[in-house]
């Protein structure tokens, strides 16, 4: 696995100066992950403390040089780069739209496991690179890190904590098997839904069947895609009685990324800490050539449109259906949109290259948020009260839009089957009904009903955790246990088997007592 | 069930002038229970809201006048009064210390359960004389209270909460049935233990099946006690669809006297809020007689002993050994004692009919705190780091006060066994170890490094719940589903059944394979 090319290791410590509180060493996941992880670091650093972020050569998201953090760049290839993730979003798009074959879904979905199991793989090189390198690892050792911040969506950082016995806090919202609460939280599949099952709380029988079947699928895909690498990883570095699983579920602190207002209630951990939004703040004042454009809208107002770092572009039929159902509004339309200008542009449309998103959806005069459903995106409109129109494409998009459309504050769209009309009948829909707008205002004033902001949460547990060197009052260790034990299996059987001994016993000496009786009788 | 001779209500209603905030209606549970909640109610009424009490005429703790809160007596014996606990304890003790027979232990055992039948059919007699009698209904329906705050330690304010339609709010420790999680979030018996069982979050395979027959003999002493009468209840007012069970669960707050400080960690759920050590508050200086008492202790410092509200004396002999014991000591001794002054009493021994245990606790002299277990008591000496020598009696006592002992921070002296030999070397290992004070200490220091103070916590979400007209966002509904569905029995049937009539068909279908070919072969 590990890459012989790999050589240069670029340790840019040092820059920032040594800050009075703590030190962290973060092990992010590349991609749009590390713009969550990112509004971490940063208040972090304005705290006070001293970030080191380990980024691959060819990083996609993560700079090199920062302001707010020191980096170590692994001159090895990670894998998360652009192409992964933006060529496969616009296949997956392509082979949607043309109404293909089962097959050809068929194999994109194999397709997507094969990044994975790649991606994976990569990040087991990184980490290996790291534990080989005596030097480098020396110099975390010297470092006298506080604790390690990592994205559970890869198993880097866990077996990184592990190996420097640092305390471990998860940025968590998925982790390298799925939705990061199956990992720790108990699950009941009867009314806890399985993202991306699209389904909520309250299920039908067979809904319920198909979350159930739905989780057996994931829980298998898992084995195949992750098992292998960190397995192999944990029993090369950590013997072969330590199981990469325990490792991960002995984290002492997992910082959600969602609140109850997005996420449906369902149990919890003492050690689990809620903070959906904490990348949300007030609007900043827009720009003025943006708030001119904005005011001109009068009283019919704004809409916005992204659909986020990774899709900068459509197919450009598709892109003409919706700037021509846009062009017949009476609304503007501020659209941050990189590919050809659509055909049916109209004049009251605006294409941006990027736009200040959050201080747009805090603008008064926004009325609608077309979007693809990132979780991101979705706690920002949640936090503004702007209903979306929600145009999932993959990955958890079309669940988190979901979690909005079953609240009322939002419609999905199909993007694969739309067209003009179905989009201008979706967005009229929204406009023109204020429910959508009365349900998303209600969420947005019980998600800032908060006694504390969620990132300030999540900081107070982060320094909770530097200041006591873990949380192992919060965690439980019941995921040392064998399965049989941890559902009292053993136990079950133990107590079955003597309530039937008992009941043997009983039956032997009955007989034998009419035996008796009959023989006495003879 | 309903008392006729019950007639008179003294509504003492209006008396507080109506503040600016909200109206809370309580429904509390009498005796030391009503300690923890007066210290929400009187916080809720600093803070500009109007509580109303609602009490039994031969009410025990709760005094029908207060500046805090308005009344509302039920003339009618609710029960809870002095006769039923206290003489009921000095029994246990007389019968314990007297190495009785096991049939006389299980008759006590008998006898309490009998006297908690009665308690529930009591407060089952106060909710159906309020809900009967139409004018005191009406004047609560008049008065448009935000919400129900109750002690789910009996079953009346649940059902006054859902006869009014109003949000319900619990003060939590216990149920009518048990330790409070136990009935809202999911509880794998392989690892929460059911207190009290005097088990941790680690146990032994036996210790597992210990668990597990305690729970369902539990479980079966609830549905013997307490069903027969909230069903009967439950089916009279709200029809026979209706289980009292998920009438409890509806709850939208729960507001737990317990922290991770002090409890296991567990699964919990959205809507359980962690106040454990909400009445703490930092010393107060002592009285000056008391301070000088204290003072005149020099280096050696000072023993405080209380046994809780509930248990004022001792029986004579008890009192002699422990007076010896304390004599012995060169340090001086506050004890809380309202019986005869035992004959063995030293000069360093102060004997005081009540003590400011905070203020005591705080103090830095204070080397330990003799203590019963009662869960105040217990958090009050983990918030001021004094370690406990426990001398448990009753209740959850024992199970409180082991909490403390595997953390090191305290050492359990069997009261009933115990004699001034024993007690003396028990406090004298607490003394002289200095692990027990370290130990607390850093619990001390875990319980203090929270973002907010535990009251705050508390009255924010109760606020919370007021704003919102409840917590529905925080709060499953599982409770709904019949329990076949809840544990996806009914899936897994599905399922199984599925597989095997598709493995049967498989079969059959080899089966005639099979004899086609041997068919055409001969």
């Amino acid at each position: 696995m590990f890459l012989s090319s790999a050589l240069i290791i670029s340790v840019l410590a040092g820059i920032i100066p040594a800050a009075h509180g703590g030190k962290v060493l973060v092990f992010p996941h590349d991609g749009s992950h590390w713009v969550n992880m990112r509004v971490l670091v940063e208040e972090l650093h304005s705290r006070g403390h001293t970030v080191t972020v380990i980024r691959a050569a060819d990083s996609w998201y993560i700079s090199e040089t920062s302001p707010h953090y020191n980096t170590v760049t692994v001159d090895i290839a990670g894998g998360a780069n652009e192409d992964f993730f933006r060529l496969f979003v616009s296949e997956v798009i392509k082979i949607k739209r043309s109404k293909a074959s089962a097959w050809a879904r068929f194999a994109l979905d194999m397709e997507l496991k094969d990044k994975f199991f790649e991606l994976h793989k990569k990040v087991c090189e990184v980490v290996t690179y790291i534990l080989e390198n005596k030097e480098l690892i020396k110099s975390f050792q010297d470092a006298k890190y506080d604790a390690v911040l990592t994205d559970p969506a890869n198993g880097g950082g866990v077996m990184l904590a592990h190996y420097l016995g640092l305390p471990l806090m998860f940025n968590a919202r998925w982790t390298v098997h799925g939705e990061a609460h199956f990992a720790i939280a108990p699950s009941p599949l009867s009314y806890v839904p399985l993202p991306p099952s699209e389904l909520t709380d309250q299920m039908t029988f067979f809904e319920r069947v198909k979350n159930v079947v739905f989780y057996t699928m994931r829980m298998h895909l898992y084995k195949q895609i992750v098992g292998p690498h960190y397995s192999a990883l944990t029993r090369r570095y950590f013997g072969p009685d330590e199981d990469y699983f325990s490792l991960f579920q002995a984290a002492d602190l997992w910082l959600m990324r969602v609140d109850f207002v997005f996420e449906f209630p369902r149990p919890t951990m003492p050690n689990v800490v809620y903070m959906g939004g904490f990348q949300c703040k007030p609007a900043k004042p827009l720009p003025a050539d943006l708030e001119e454009f904005v005011q001109s809208s009068g009283e019919h107002g704004v809409i916005i449109m992204s659909l986020g770092t990774l899709i900068g572009e459509l197919p450009h039929d598709l892109a003409d259906e919706i700037a021509a159902a846009f062009a017949t509004l009476p609304q503007k339309v501020i659209w941050r949109y990189k590919g050809d200008r659509p055909a049916t542009l109209g004049n009251n449309t605006l294409l941006v290259d990027w736009m200040p998103q959050n201080d747009l959806l805090g603008h008064p005069k926004i009325k609608i948020f077309v979007a693809h459903g990132g979780t991101n995106g979705v706690q920002e409109a949640i936090y503004h009260g702007v209903p979306i129109v929600g145009l999932p494409l993959i990955f958890d998009q079309r669940d988190n839009l979901f979690r909005i459309e079953v609240r009322g504050a939002g419609k999905i769209i199909d993007i694969f089957s739309m067209n003009e009309e179905i989009f201008f009948q979706g967005i009229q829909e929204v406009l023109n009904e204020p429910s959508y707008r009365m349900n998303m205002q209600r969420l947005s004033r019980l998600h800032r009903d908060q006694p504390m902001k969620p990132l300030d949460t999540a900081l107070f547990w982060i320094e909770f955790v530097m200041r006591h060197k873990g949380a192992a009052h919060l965690r439980t260790e019941s995921y040392r246990m064998p399965w049989y034990s941890f559902h009292s299996v053993d136990v079950m059987l133990f107590l079955g088997g003597a309530v039937l001994i008992i009941l043997a016993i009983f039956a032997a000496l009955i007989r034998w007592l009419c035996s008796m009786c009959l023989r006495r009788k003879s």
